[in-house]
């Protein structure tokens, strides 16, 4: 399960990412705490961290299941696609919001197989 | 634990529905990125997702954590209670904000039972 | 991991302090489900919550890789790091969002070395 880790951990590191950009856009653009709304620009990169928050929170337990009851490697494999994923929509998303559908679609695809292959796996381990 | 893992990966499942539901809202009620705030029928659907990330975010450690010190069954138990409280809560928010209260409770008691008690239990095992 | 695992449910237990004080603003100022905006003192209550919730997503993998590959007491020691910052941040933050920086800091940098050391401790293993 190393590489399992290392691959969540790289995540979280492009995650990070999003965040001190977010958190740059802040000071940039002038928009003080507590507001997120109002400030399109800054709210493309508020809405690029959210959403991948949004998918972190099926990608980390959909990695382990799929890693402990699938296979480490496959999960690993996905984890990466995840990431490309994210990249791609994280870039897009900024330049036009109407670009980050391919993104999208990518991290959806890996976390659905993530997700639904661990819980047949779990499942297959339990019965 | 293959059993609290299921469970998990169910509660994801739920999860993911309640997220394609709110991006199918954003689409049929024209709400385009990266706008999240100005139409109350879409911010029911929103919230309705984000409230269940910041259950989740007690909901996934506490039953690991329980599960593994104090008893996976009763921890898988806990399991199905969030789920069909997280179900009566996404129903009823979309209806009318005002009935989200007793699906509300029943995610806050079975993580707050999940997360002492998986403290509890992973203390008793410390010391 | 015993001892890694109770300071994760201890900082759970700080969330859930937030999540609740945030849920006890919305009754108090009166700001009515779904709204989330326009109401600044909510919103500080509001953003103390999400913003742990950002937060957690790199602290609670990354106790638990840096508590797998390199040391558990070490992992422990950042985690009373990153509960006093969170507590720090969510008092100054509802005085005055200006004053949210030093226990920002004080989580962000937590974490870093949480994530990093974890990241490193895993590769290290695999290789």
């Amino acid at each position: 399960m190393e590489l399992v880790h290392v691959v969540i951990g790289l995540a979280l590191v492009e995650y990070l990412y999003f965040l001190m950009r977010c958190g740059a856009a802040r000071g940039r653009l002038d928009v003080a705490a507590p507001t997120t709304v109002g400030n399109p620009e800054f709210e493309r990169y508020f809405r690029v961290q959210y959403n991948t928050i949004e998918q972190l929170v099926i990608f980390i337990p959909g990695m382990l299941l799929f890693g402990a009851y699938v296979s480490p490697a496959v999960a690993a494999g996905l984890g990466v696609v995840f990431i490309v994923g994210r990249f791609l929509y994280g870039r897009g998303y900024v330049i036009d919001p109407s670009k980050r559908g391919p993104g999208f679609l990518l991290t959806l695809l890996a976390n659905g197989v993530l997700l639904l292959g661990g819980i047949g796996g779990a499942l297959f381990a339990w019965l």
